[in-house]
Order: structure tokens, then sequence, then C-alpha cells
């Protein structure tokens, strides 16, 4: 019965590439008693994997070399020593990156595929919402009539900060990499004014996109895009730290030093991570879910097939490549 | 009857310079119906003064050219045509660097003699307290047995701040430029661990003094040694960001980028200043002055004589020349 994995065999200094990862072929495990094997559907990839891929002090400990990596997936059960799961069950959870695995039911979320597509427990209903909602709604505090911006605006964190945003009333500036993302921004997310990083000039555009200053700024990209933003932060405005993909790859990175503009504008800048808002996640479910239903909210998912590509499905996140949530397909499920 | 003033004449780009600055003889002003003319007794020479000889967006406006500069002062009012002071009455406010100024007495505050030294109003009772207060108590929340790393640590500013930690219950790191100043912070602040940035390799004193890692970080300077306490963070981690003074002649100053440090740590930086807490200053004036009178806060002062030499005062603080609280003393009270 074969199996493959999807090993880190050298910690990247730059950006990560083929060289430092290896696609193995395993044996399929038993699940022991009290256990069971899941076969994987759906891979998430996600930029803060890439810290995981170092071995520098960090909220998650690094991967181990050898050995797979891992994150959120969607998996079905396909052979079950638990009285908690059954063969056929859709479960979501952190697993290792083995087409076939085995977990302990305690670490898996059962999802009920009526409820609507199960890609949405690694989207809008998991962590990438749930990313955006505390990030945005704890450090942002976002009041009517504020104007937001967003960096990393179209992807699967951005795409719903600035559709809260709305929901909250603010005037919402989104930032990003294409004119397909800006068009999706604009027209599909009704976000007030878009910004292409790679062609326009983003001081003079955040000048025109925000006539009254910076009240909140969702950050996931740091490097020049902040640059930008910082000095045009208002009086007691909120950075919601929530990523830097654009210098993961390159941490020595330089830039200007931010500390007098926090100063002047009496600024706050929280970084998190959404592990920190783990006693508050039911909140955060229930009204990312409810503006689900209402149709307030809506997502996008970029989705590639074969467990194969799930590295380059990974690097892809670096070139933004993706529009919203970024997935792969794995495999169908075997009961449907 | 003579008078003088000092005035911005050239806003300077990199540090402050006498090229900037111009003192100019002039005339005694008259003291308008419900006015007082005031004798300057000392003048605070304060790190943010560099920000208002630019012109860029702050807090506070600019200074304008060929008008005398401004700030804190202790002075007796010498002719009252106001009921609300009387001639002798020993004042502070925000006054013009003019030996002798016209003011209205609403913008002053009358001080009591007889309660302390008058200078302590432009120091432990004054701005710098209540900034050290603020900055630790509201943004920094120390919690009895964390690490509070200060820099600028025997400034007017730090100097308070270590010794609120140790009041607070924290192990207190101070960060200075000379023996003299390490030796008052331990000898006489009762401060646990000091680090010589001038001498001493930061990065790896920090390591030692900080066993634990760093909670709070009170920085007043920015730069290169807050590049050595980000990395050292703890999760949930403040800093309370009140000055960066090592920046405030090289604006364009580049240095490490500190997003995925802050991700890392869920750490909060919070820009603030002391008039963000207008409403609160009664409180903060209590705290300061039950302390004071307790015996367990206590201040220095760095005092320098004649109204010529408050330039020299204030570029100084540049170059850290001074122990505790910068002031310039201008004249004897008439009435005393």
């Amino acid at each position: 019965m074969s199996n493959r994995e999807i090993q880190l065999v050298e910690r990247p200094v730059g950006a990560p590439t083929h060289e430092h990862i290896n696609i193995a072929e395993t044996e399929r495990p038993e699940p022991k008693q009290g256990e069971v094997l899941v076969k994987l559907l759906y891979v998430s990839v996600d930029p803060y994997m890439r810290g995981r891929m170092s071995d520098a002090k960090s909220y998650v400990a690094p991967f181990q070399l050898n050995e797979p990596m891992e994150g959120g997936v969607v998996a079905e059960v396909v052979e079950s020593k638990s009285e908690a799961l059954a063969s056929g069950d859709i479960v979501t959870g952190m697993l290792p990156w083995q087409e076939f695995t085995t977990a302990d039911p305690t670490t898996l979320r059962k999802i009920d595929p009526s409820l609507g597509p199960v890609t949405t427990s690694l989207g809008i209903l998991g962590m990438p919402g749930l990313t955006a909602y505390f990030g945005l709604m704890d450090i942002g505090q976002p009041k009517q009539g504020e104007t937001l911006v967003v960096s990393g605006a179209a992807g699967a964190v951005g795409s719903a900060v600035v559709q809260i945003g709305k929901i909250e009333g603010c005037h919402v500036v989104g930032i990003a990499g294409s004119d397909e993302k800006l068009a999706y921004l604009k027209d599909e997310l009704g976000v007030d004014e878009v910004i292409n990083y790679k062609t326009d000039d983003v001081p003079a555009r955040l000048d025109e996109a925000c006539p009254n200053g910076i009240d909140i700024y969702f950050d996931n990209v740091g490097g020049e895009i902040s640059d930008a933003v910082y000095p045009r932060l208002n009086k007691f405005a909120r950075i919601s730290q929530c990523g830097a993909i654009s210098t993961y790859n390159t941490p020595n990175a330089q830039g200007p030093r931010m500390q007098s503009h926090l100063i002047k504008a009496s600024a706050l800048v929280k970084g998190f991570t959404v592990g920190d808002y783990q006693d508050r996640f039911s909140e955060g479910f229930q009204y990312l879910s409810q503006k689900l239903q209402e149709g307030r909210l809506t997502y996008e998912e970029t989705i590639i097939e074969g467990f194969e590509n799930v590295p380059d499905a990974f690097f892809g996140l670096f070139e933004g490549t993706n529009l919203g949530k970024q997935l792969v397909k794995v495999a169908e499920p075997s009961h449907s």
C-alpha cells in the first residue's frame, strides 16, 4: 500500500525551493487502537510555514529535518479504530503532509459537508478567516468612517479583512500585485480603492486613496508597502501585524526605522497569531458563518491538483500567484 | 529694558548646531490688561524639541523660523495685570525662550516653593515624570517578576521609569552610555542590571541580564539598542515607544525590519506622547508625589547656568551629557 510524504531536507536561507524538499515514497501507516487512518483531500499552504522551515525561535516549533512538513488539511477517514469517527467521515486538522496518515481523533474536527464546501474549513471558516476577524476586530478596532488599508488584500486573510472592514463601515483600501486581483477586490468585494504595488506609485496612490489619512493598517506583507503606510498614519492609528511575507525569505532585510512615525502618531503596532485568540474561536466562527450565510462575506480559492504540487503551491505564495485561499487538491473522497 | 530671545533661524537636517539658532537682543514686552510679565528662572530642554525644529507633520506644530523656540519653564511673575497672579509668584508652563515674556495666567500653573524644589515641576513631577508613569503603567503594564529593559535609563524619563519598574516588582535592566550613569542607576536607583551601550556588547549583555527574556521594553532611543532588544522579546511583550533620540538627527536611518519579531512574540509597540494622557495627569501626579514623599522615588538634575547656554544644553541631549533632567538656570528669583 503505497504512500508519499513531503519532507523538509534542508533549511532554506533565502527563498525555499525544491532543493529543500523531498517527496519520499513511504508506506501507509497502520492505525493503532483508538486512532484513525485518513486520506488527505485538501492541503492548505500558508505563509507562516516559511517560519517553521527555519530553526529560529518562533511561536511554533520548527519542522524537523527529514520529517514530513505539516499544516492544515481536509481529510477523509478511511479506516477507524476509534468510536469517535467512522470511515467516510470528513475531518479537518493539522496533519503531516502524507497522503495517508494516522491521527488521534481528538486532534481532528469533523466537518458536515452538507453545510457547504469542506474547503471553507481551511479558509473563510478556518484559520485565515479567524485571523482576519481577530486581527481586524481586536487589534484594528474599526469604527464607522475610518480608513482601513490592507496589504496582501487579495489573499486568504486579506480578502476576508477587506470585507469585514466594509461590513464595519470603513473606507477600505486594498493593496495587491495584479490587475486581476485589483478587479476582484473592487468588483467582487466592494473595496473602495485599490493599489497595484507592482505598477503603481504606492505613496502617491495612498495619498489619493486616503484623503483623511490612515486609521487602521492590516499588514500581511511588511517591507516597502509598510514603509509607505507609516508616514501616513493618523493619530492613534492601529497596525494589525499579521504577516510580513515580503521579508520571510530575506530575514536581514533593512528598511527605514519606524519608531518616530509611531511616536508622532501615538500609533499602536500589535503582532499576533490566530492561536492567541484560541479562547474566542467560537465568537469568530459565529461572526464569519453568519456573514457568509447573509451573503455579506464571500471568498475565492485557488486550487491546484496533485500531492506532488504542494511545494509549488507553497512557493507560489511568495510570488503572489494565489487569489484568495491557496489549496492543493490531493484526492477525491472515496465515499461521496 | 533689555531682553534676549533664542530663535530658530534655519531648520537643521542632521544635528542641530549654533548655525540654526540665533540669540537676539530684543525689548522687554509690556503685559496687556489680564496678562503677566514673567522672568524665566529655569528652562527645560527635551529631546522632543528636535521634532519641532523640522517642518514635518508631527504631534506638535513646528517652531516658526525667526521666532523664539519654546518649551517648559519655571518663571517668576515680575509684573501682574491680572488678579490671578501676583508679582513674586513662581509659575510653570510652556513659554517662549525669552528672558522676559508676557503670558496669559490661564496657561500657567502656580507652584508652591515650600513643597519642594521648583525644578521638580520640569522633571519628576512634570512632563518627564508623567511620561515615565503613563508610558510604563499604561502601555508597559508591568507585573511582579517581569523583566523590564529601559534605554536612555539615566535620563529624565528613563530614571523615573526604572524606579517605577522596581516599585512595581520588575527585574529592571537599564541601558545608558557612561560608567557614571551606570553607577548612578545601580547604586542610587537600585537597578538590577546595567549595560553600557558604548562599551558593552549589548546583545550578549542582554542575554546575561535577561535570563528569562524581555517582557517590557521602555524605549527612549530606538536605533541599534532596539535592534538588540526585539529578538529577545517574550510572548506578549510590550514596547512603550517613548522616544527614538538616536534617529532624530538622521531621519533616513535604515535598520533591520522589525515586523517578524513582533509577529513571533505577539508583541505590542505603542508610540505615545504625554499629552495623550492629559485627562489622567492628576492620577500620575498623585502617584509620583506620593512615591517621592515616601522616599521610594528620587531624581537627579544636570543644571547649567546662563540663558545663552540653553542651545548647548539642548545639543548635549544628543550626546547624552546629562544625568537625569537637563535644565538651564537662567536667573535667580527677585523675591526669595
